[in-house]
């Protein structure tokens, strides 16, 4: 097989402060649709164009932010053996079964904490309910979409203490290839790491930061720059708290707009980027041009993009 | 790993009549770069995203076509494990060794013919000489581009008759997922099938047809419909023969333009597609909406889709 | 007045074989908003951007093509003046008044027929009833779109006989400006004409053909190559007659697409065009050419294009 | 004749401190087209779609900032006209007349000044050299092409005290139509004005400010978003400054990005916008959403915008 071991983010479970606004934001801002609901209360949502039962979870509660992320792999066996691996690795904590059905429509979940404190989850089993267009002579997109419409949930970026453990568990032991870095310092320390399991430019980024286990969003896909538009427009026309763009990013050379959810949790949806293979050289970013690596046109940081965090 | 075995379609040799003008389109038109030429009068070529040292050779020689199309696997290993289950899979044919460096900076290639009458062959090395925009605080296009300017081969569509032999080998030796594929007739045969193996919606496809060894396309990759739009007034601006575009695929999504190169070697330029998985359920396309599948807006195949090959 | 005399195309009256078929496609296809009827049936339309009641009117009748095309003028006295002058320039023929309320929401018009057969009307008012962002902090764009989505009638092409004589009247006496011509034959003879009162490229466009008061296409104005694909894509979904495109015409360089609605009349969505003012030289298009000047990619006209009319 | 009177912005002269740097950046980075320099040192330049010989003067000093603004009239008849509607308003101060080539290629000028304290002029004559693509079987757009590659200077918008003076001016003497306003304070006082003589949505605009005879920017018009965004990517692939953008206006709809030239001076391009008629209902902005009116997305003025002027 070409595609092997872990094979995408499968899902990210928010924390939101009001289940009600927040469902009218990720159904009728973003477009996500509901797939169902749990008797804690969660609310489970997918993109038009995945075909697994759900992509976000959402749980209400007093603090926004997220409860844990978690990555599909092809097979138990794979499960199985990065069990193995996940328990004997010394960087992983907390692993924990969690049984088949406590995630609705997902077979059992190996959850851990990554060195920086996330909440991270593998699992080999989510039941697919079908992407809006079919398997059998499908349209391009299907009619009766709402808001900014992604066809996907993409990948999340966490903050943490500990980057360099966190990367070294997600590449040695989950077979992720560091795509992008920033270094930084008169050491050239890593300071963002940004990691793939696909021919994506990234599945999961994480930025070095004091605080244990912070969010800084998670990222749907766009087809287009001209639906970036199109979703910033929609942010203004719903009033919706933007943080930045429309803009590029110059680390995966993505087209891309940040805003936040009612609780504060941080989204971004986006477009473009390259194609990804694991012999690709990493791309490094040094401390001079740390402005353009992530927000290509301003070239620098805003003030949100270190410090507001769930 | 998690990209693991055949990692990517890695060049394509094409046969032209006349080097001159192949070259002026493959550099002016489409917007290659040349990397290099060898003593048979080889001209290597690759688009500016690339790493490896080319992904196209033509070859002048008096009949148009494909020469053979070859596949970076992710290791020697894998080479040697490949190799051995080709010797054994019965669907292999031709195999065949050829030494490192008898295509420039090129390890040693397995070539072997597959059922449908074409020349593949899998290897594991190629001298990487770097993709334009460089490894450190790259920009996310480079100045210089001309013509079309992909930045990647991508795929080629190739026509044969034994489609069933040559698909259960991609699948069973190579690793490869059926994305898409068009059945037909009463028994709802198989007569497309799109093939990759990796995130890609296709990697190489093949359509049945009653000649072997003949070569319907090879596809460059471009970031947008934008660029599809500039890739066809292009080709209007230089009087290059267009076969039909811009259009859409219903098959993998994809923005498209058909075009000919001086020899008469169909070429194309797409965007977009979706995010393939090894888990997504093959799409199938039916007798019915074939038009659809091949050109979803014009919803019939044009008479030189299954006609004109080289 | 910097614009004055004739400001814009502002209604074309068709004929359609069956209201429901021809309502569902108008509004639910290319989404034009329905404004009102009248006691003989016909039914009234507007582009979401149009300030006045309607640019659309259909009647339902047992032979398709256009009833009139009818132009606002800026004020009563150029009405008055175009009147005289047209009365006496020898080329209107059958001119008439037609009083305020024949067209809902219409003031008084004086209808003629040009040397091509076809019936123009002109008149100083129309209700407005505002375009749907409205007029105070407007968005961009307003929720609720459906289909294609226009955001104004544009122009139509027109076929018919004595082309020197129609081109003659709107350029001396109704004060267009010829954008561009297409000549052809020994002697150069004008066979198309695309005329402009506007800064657009064309409000009003001929083709030189035997029969007279025939109708080609009404054309509506999207923003976007990107929307060009969405409405190839709905028609594709929705089974609607594709005539050609997606694709850019050479003349007035807009991207475009042909569709038919089910009473066979042709429309056209378009974006692009330039920037005309009327010192600008007119722009010829060569027989060599013509490919070129209608459909630029293909280079060469579709059968369609001569003979398909109502 | 539809359009009359004052026909369109024709020209710009910009004082910059470095003539080196500054053709540089207008002919690299933007990527207008040198025709001629005169005995003073200037130079000429225009966008490739333009067909008069220059639109934008550049001029060496030691202040940056505008010097004039002229508009091109349709006729000697309509410069006579206006000559002596001027001369009668008491408006329009510093009447004079400058000599045919007095400015390269351009007939006699009539330059004012205007109550906010800006020089104007009016002329009617400008040699054409054409524009890039010509006017027989043009391509959409030439070859050679560099930088932004605008084809057309647009409009300025500039800042000054007597803005109701200057809005008369222009409405009651020159014709212009008052597409979109800014109205705050308690009174609703007019603090922003944005006037067309075309079917554009804006060809010059004014904002209220203490100081007389302020520059805000020079604006050329670009395509679609896509060319936004790739005139973005070329600001910081080359390091200019940058102002705010990609991003769109609520006043005008346009989607658009302003820079600096290295003189200080502010350019804008964008694109997008609607098709203005002189009986469309002026837009107001009111006070509480003059975020959005300037920036529509990020809903808030930038500090530059109102005080970085030259």
């Amino acid at each position: 097989m070409a595609l092997t071991g872990v094979l995408r983010p499968g899902h990210v479970a928010l924390r939101v402060l009001d289940m009600d606004a927040a469902l009218k934001h990720y159904t009728e801002v973003i477009g996500l649709i509901e797939t169902g609901r749990d008797e804690q209360g969660r609310v489970f949502l997918k993109g038009w164009d995945e075909h697994d039962h759900h992509s976000v979870i959402l749980r209400e509660t007093d603090r926004a932010g997220m409860d844990f992320m978690g990555f599909r792999v092809d097979s138990d066996a794979t499960l199985e053996r990065l069990a193995g691996e996940l328990a004997q690795c010394g960087l992983a904590t907390d692993l924990t079964w969690l049984p088949a059905g406590d995630l609705r429509h997902t077979g059992r979940r190996l959850r851990f904490t990554v060195p920086t404190g996330h909440s991270i989850e593998i699992y080999a089993h989510k039941d697919q309910i079908g992407c809006a267009t079919g398997d059998v002579n499908p349209d391009p997109w299907p009619d009766g979409l709402r808001g900014m419409a992604p066809g996907r949930f993409d990948h999340c970026l966490l903050y943490g203490d500990d980057l360099d453990g966190t990367v070294k568990l997600f590449r040695e032991v989950l077979g992720f290839t560091l795509a992008e870095q920033i270094v930084a310092g008169p050491e050239n320390m890593l300071i963002g790491a940004f990691l793939t399991c696909s021919n994506k430019a990234h599945d999961v980024a994480f930025i070095r930061h004091p605080e244990k286990n912070k969010f800084h969003h998670a990222s749907f896909s766009l087809d287009n720059w001209g639906e970036v538009l199109r979703a910033a427009d929609i942010i203004s026309k719903r009033d919706v708290s933007l943080d930045i763009g429309p803009t590029r990013h110059g680390i995966t050379r993505g087209e891309t707009i940040y805003f936040f959810d009612p609780s504060g949790n941080r989204n971004e949806v986006f477009s473009g980027g390259y194609t990804h293979y694991p012999d690709k050289p990493t791309i490094t970013w040094t401390e001079a041009e740390i402005g353009k690596a992530i927000f290509y046109h301003d070239r620098k940081l805003n003030e949100a993009f270190l410090s507001v965090l769930t």
